[in-house]
């Protein structure tokens, strides 16, 4: 039974996180924001269980999936499920809540990559608060990138069974997401994050890796992987980079 | 064997949500932050875990307990694992699951009050950032905090088992971390909270519920309960307020 992924269609958002460990665990699923409304789908699809009274447990916001008859919000909460359930995530206890706690971080550092575009308000353009948003993203750029990548830096180093992935010997959803963030920060502040990078050589080996996946490389290559832009979580806006 | 929480001495913040459960869950801990220096206690504990080059594991940030040689960050997976061991989450993994996704979204909530008084750096002081703070707070308690609110309440009212509690016909750690957004929306907007909560009367009997609860009733009565102040998340700034 494919699953179905409701996330806002055109955009990779928090949704790609998701699809990223959709395409390497080589689940079926079904993009239900970019289908027909004709077919039950598309935006009405997903408002549907936002605002529908019917809906028992509700999100609060996309992306969610669906399984069956079960509703599964919050990225970070979905990836964990995914990636238990479809071996991409270790199998002890300490393991599995160590990748999760990544995964929470890797979250924090994109509500403040959103952030910094939109200080003010997620509901008014960026357009209508680039002053704010100059002030936000000289705080991003010159101490959380450095402070969250070095994070991941070291992490790397101190894992015991080698730095080719966060966690232990094998491939976890948070290695498949710090790939996604790196790539996110690398659009919307390449200067930045080049310098920030020059000092983690461990999460560039890792980018890489991810990326040579052969499920992620086909992925990224395939009319799927949506291009980054202006209406996402990761943003180029050159005068906020530096 | 006590279990030892990691916080910044002297302020509610993240920390509070993990103290709701400690307590309401009767386990003996340690607040090794407020602790003395030379019971190698205090600042330096936490900083050790942050920064000392033997951590395998650091967390990125406080809070983080530490249970027999194990510590766990990210304020909402260490509720989870409180929870889950210590009869605080539902035994089956639909309920595990959704208690999780509503404590990630009052983590999002938690992370958009701060910002609400902060959205230019957290490393900047607030009165350097009031102009963009009082653009901020518009948006927060006029479009945000009802939003969070009325989710709440929806969940309430479509709870199978009844209103009284979010998940299920018992208490979960996500009841008392409503509990103490609930009590933190109304230190810093109260206000807007007000008009907010009339309109949303099973959140308001929660909250009553759990601060009536014996266990959390003692507590908000003791010493170990810190005051609200200006160097937490939750800040009482009236200018913001409306």
């Amino acid at each position: 039974m494919a699953i179905e992924l409701f996330y806002w269609p055109g955009l990779q958002g928090r949704g790609e996180f998701v699809r990223l460990a959709l395409e390497e665990a080589g689940i079926e699923y079904i993009e239900v924001g970019a289908g027909a409304e004709s077919e039950g789908r598309g935006v009405p699809a997903i408002t549907h269980w936002l605002d529908g009274e019917d809906v028992q447990r509700p999100p609060f916001a996309p992306p969610f999936i669906k399984v069956g008859d079960r509703v599964i919000g919050q990225t970070a909460l979905i990836l964990m499920w995914i990636g238990e359930h479809y071996g991409l995530a270790p199998k002890d206890e300490p393991g599995r809540l160590w990748t999760h706690q990544i995964q929470l971080t890797i979250a924090d550092a994109v509500v403040e990559a959103h952030e910094s575009h939109h200080p003010v308000s997620a509901g008014l353009y960026y357009e209508d608060q680039r002053a704010e948003a100059q002030r936000r993203a000289i705080d991003f750029r010159e101490q959380r990138i450095p402070k969250f990548l070095r994070w991941f830096e070291t992490l790397l180093a101190r894992n015991p069974a080698g730095p080719e992935w966060l966690v232990g010997d094998a491939l976890t959803y948070a290695d498949l997401s710090l790939f996604q963030l790196v790539e996110g920060l690398s659009y919307s502040y390449p200067k930045a994050t080049a310098r920030a990078l020059a000092e983690c050589p461990k999460v560039v080996a890792l980018h890489a890796h991810v990326g040579n996946r052969p499920r992620i490389r086909a992925y990224l290559h395939s009319g799927r992987r949506i291009a980054f832009s202006e209406g996402g979580i990761f943003r180029s806006y050159p005068e906020l980079d530096a």
